[in-house]
């Protein structure tokens, strides 16, 4: 039983090894499509689209791992529910990669003329390095367990909130005069920005419920 | 074995029959929602935010049945497929309920001045209709499995695609004359009746993908 026990706790671990380099490649997928979309960049815009299948096969694979050791394993309880986590947190992680996509287009859509306008390059730029700390921060959660490190997230995740509503109290002011076209880009641009951390924040808050039995 | 089995397959379609009220759940929802939205009708509006908890604790019984099932009946192979992807209709369908919340909240936001200017009337009711279609139509793929009607939901959410290019096109002509911030709230009036259509439609896929092993 002890033999068993431990291969399962391995096969678990893989599992969270696995969660986590999905989650470095969509903090390397958004970094770049920030950069992409900050600095009319075409060629780092195409590659976060193309690389997109890599992170869905990856997740897929994962997927089918889980699979496979809950059909093996059959375990219950709250190795099971750890599974079914782990299930989750890979669509969560997946869906931030097509968030990064959306951004990337937006890029190419617009170039080569730039698609943020320069009094939003601020605001752009901060939102980028929001996402990436959240979803750092998520990494960690994801391979320590840390729930003080996943309570932060949470907090991390109101500055997001705070840059999205002052990115949109600037398309809304009177001296915007980039028309409505590119206030509507901008809008969009936010709004995968704050989706984009959402998801991250709701990795981070399954491995709070896992640890804790509680919701954060 | 023949016993267990036929109890087996009862949850399964107890599971089915779970979701097909969780559609409707999403369905009513998104349907009150609209018509708060083109109405301001701040009950409704209220109404739809409240009853929201309903759909969330809903999903969250049917997916408590779900992994019951999996730790009690240990299936594998196409069963425990079945079951993993029940938790992801699920999912898709708690979140179509988030995002006729946030368009019961525009309403809400806007109440008692209309969220929707008379020019898009039109448009929006018409986003609620294909809403509505498109989901009615997954709940019977649930049901039935008939993968014919699966596709028959992908090629209705061509009809929202084509309502959202339509809703932007009103937004960026020269004679729109309700201003950037009405425009940013159609905007995302726009994109959370597109996201209620994609979730409905992937719903299906999973279905189309459990009965034929392929992609849609």
């Amino acid at each position: 039983m002890s033999v068993t026990r431990s291969v399962f706790q391995d096969e678990l671990d893989g599992i969270s090894q696995s969660l986590v380099k999905l989650t470095e490649m969509v903090i390397i997928s958004m970094s770049k499509a920030t950069q992409a979309v900050l600095n009319s960049d075409l060629k780092l815009a195409e590659e976060v689209i193309a690389d997109d299948l890599k992170i869905d096969e990856f997740q897929h694979e994962i997927d089918n791992r889980i699979i496979d050791i809950i059909a093996r394993q059959q375990p219950v309880a709250s190795d099971l529910r750890a599974l079914v986590t782990a299930l989750r947190m890979g669509s969560d992680l997946e869906r931030m990669g097509d968030l990064a996509v959306h951004v990337a287009k937006l890029a190419r859509r617009r170039h080569p003329d730039p698609a943020v306008p320069v009094e939003l390059i601020e605001t752009i730029t901060a939102m980028g390095v929001a996402a990436g700390k959240i979803t750092s921060k998520t990494g960690v959660v994801i391979s320590t367990r840390d729930i003080e490190l996943a309570l932060q997230v949470e907090k991390d995740d109101d500055v997001m909130d705070t840059l999205h509503r002052e990115l949109i109290a600037i398309l809304i002011e009177p001296i915007w005069e980039h028309g409505i076209e590119t206030a509507i880009d901008l809008t969009l641009l936010g709004r995968y920005y704050e989706r984009f951390a959402d998801h991250a924040v709701s990795v981070s808050q399954r491995v709070y419920f896992l640890v804790t039995g509680k919701y954060a």
